[in-house]
């Protein structure tokens, strides 16, 4: 039985989850209040992986949760990670009900958790607030349970849909305050993935420039044939960054690791790396949110593929016309049934610009 | 002085104005209440050109005005035209004060409407939400000033900014939902302007089809060479059809003519009708408001014209392709400097598409 009591204290720990967006990447993010006579006696979340998870981190800033309620947005973890089982803690703290917003679909866990309180004599209430709460972690989530990262493509538009001039010319469509927003969806990946086709057109730098504390994406270059110059900008810091390559040219494998690259290989479908195998490989890696900053030809493979999560589309408020490059390379479109189908889930200004949202169309 | 009492009283008068929004064509819809002891003691607006404006309607609602104040979307007329002057009745229903939105922009009234109330003894306010009021009547406002209609060009695209598939095939990108939303602005406008290409290709009827009471646009067809085919399906209802043309041949007009359209000639400027003169023509034909649905040439053309005030675009959730028609045809787009700058002035959700409007960038 929920209260809407129940849900103004989970809503509380979902605020005190987001905390943790730029930070606890590859766990999830995760907030917990403790509860006791209707009012909250201590707030906690998790604030990096290896550090205390939510609930540890709450109940170390009371010295009593006899007899409280904790309102935790993940469900306690019942497993000796880097740090101690969080229902251990719970119960040794004596907190007599639990509510959580959702069972943690991480199969190291998987339910273990809210079993372990049950036996312990804890009340426990689950699916409070689950939504909200899912789309805190969309990407670990999607990791545990489709063995996928959440994959999000950017793009960036004049308002008739081109990304640049003939010419190539493209600095800039946008504003700055739409340039600005793309840091802070940078901060909140775990990966920022383009191709190689990118990399030796525009030589961009792909790290996230935040005035706070985020951990910083891994640069993924998708590179069939390994193109890959040794100059590139996004080298130049010391970000991990990731080859994925189709050839097993060993020399120039080696030449990309002396500079600090990893390489990794994947097999090769039409001409390219093969997208399935190259995400599949990024959440063995723990890669749980995928942002991708290409050009027409890769997001016209991936717009194919199905593999899209969410489209994050910035549209300046400005014509190039229809000799300038577009959005997404797409050949076989002869009937309007062939034509994608997505769904708007946003459309927010900013700046000057419109940021729109849009993810895979279910129905 | 300006009290929010005017304002609260003037916002009932705009709202009883949009009440002629489909039906005062070629005159400006206008609303007007009457206040007395601090209470409405009747309402009005303008219906139809030729019946009785927004201030005599008010006053056959009350059979006691004297001491009220008149609030007004617009300036009363003094002059005779098809119904006697507004200002007249006022004075002669004892009204002891009149506040209006704003003067009147039509040289046959500037300011005399004004002057002959403060003659008779009346007190005179202006400018009381008078930006509301320049909104409800744009195009006859501009067609004023500055002798040109408000032109509004309709769009619909794709997220990618395209118009058709390569094929042509164009039906439907939008849904019925956005489809239904062009009715009104039909609806709403003097003309709907199309070019002669959209009539050969897409045959359209171009009627406003509601199912309320509204004065039907005026189609006008852009054809200079005069290949208007005498089967078009726009030619089939009673609505004025307006070709313009370069054509001076006489037998082909005259066959045009005879199927009940009317035939003007403009000149030529880079082989099409000058913009320019099309839309100054319009203006003297009273035409306030133009409604333009058509290609990507004539779109592009008007876009580098400068001419169009308000872009009007339904952009549907689904992709193209890069192979699919553009929204514009531009040549000549060097370098980002020649982008043509446009500014947002709304974002709407209609059904699952997005309406997105933007005016000529001023700054």
């Amino acid at each position: 039985m929920t209260s809407s009591q129940d849900s103004a204290y989970m809503a509380c720990a979902v605020k005190l989850a987001e905390n943790g967006r730029y930070t606890t990447d590859p766990n999830p993010h995760v907030g917990c209040v403790l509860v006791k006579d209707d009012k909250i006696i201590a707030e906690g979340w998790t604030q990096r992986a290896g550090f205390a998870h939510a609930e540890v981190d709450a109940l170390a800033k009371t010295d009593n949760a006899w007899g409280a309620t904790a309102y935790v947005t993940l469900e306690p973890c019942s497993h000796y990670g880097k740090t101690g089982p969080c229902s251990d803690a719970l119960i040794a703290a004596g907190v007599s009900k639990v509510v959580v917003a959702m069972q943690d679909p991480n199969p190291l866990v998987a339910g273990r958790g809210l079993q372990k309180l049950r036996e312990a004599g804890v009340e426990v209430l689950v699916g409070v607030l689950q939504q909200e709460a899912e789309k805190l972690n969309q990407g670990f989530f999607k990791r545990m349970t489709h063995g996928l990262p959440w994959i999000r493509s950017k793009l960036a538009m004049s308002l008739d849909g081109r990304t640049a001039l003939a010419s190539g010319e493209s600095q800039w469509i946008t504003s700055a305050n739409a340039r600005q927003d793309v840091q802070l969806w940078r901060a909140a990946s775990s990966a920022i993935v383009t191709g190689i086709d990118t990399v030796l057109y525009d030589d961009p730098q792909l790290n996230a420039r935040v005035d706070f504390d985020a951990v910083q994406p891994v640069k993924v270059v998708l590179d069939s044939q390994l193109r890959m110059p040794l100059s590139a900008r996004l080298l130049e810091n010391a970000v991990d960054v990731w080859i994925v390559t189709c050839s097993d040219d060993a020399l120039k494998q080696q030449k990309l690791r002396d500079v600090g690259c990893k390489v990794f290989e994947v097999e090769a479908r039409s001409g390219r790396t093969d997208l399935a195998q190259v995400f599949k490989l990024l959440a063995e890696l723990q890669i749980n949110t995928v942002l991708i900053e290409a050009g027409a030809a890769l997001n016209g493979a991936l717009l194919d593929s199905g593999l899209i999560d969410e489209w994050l589309i910035y549209m300046a408020p400005c014509v190039l016309g229809d000799q300038a490059r577009g959005l997404f390379s797409l050949s076989g479109m002869l009937t309007m049934q062939d034509k994608k189908a997505l769904r708007l889930i946003e459309a927010r200004q900013i700046g000057p610009d419109l940021r729109l949202r849009y993810q895979a169309k279910t129905d």
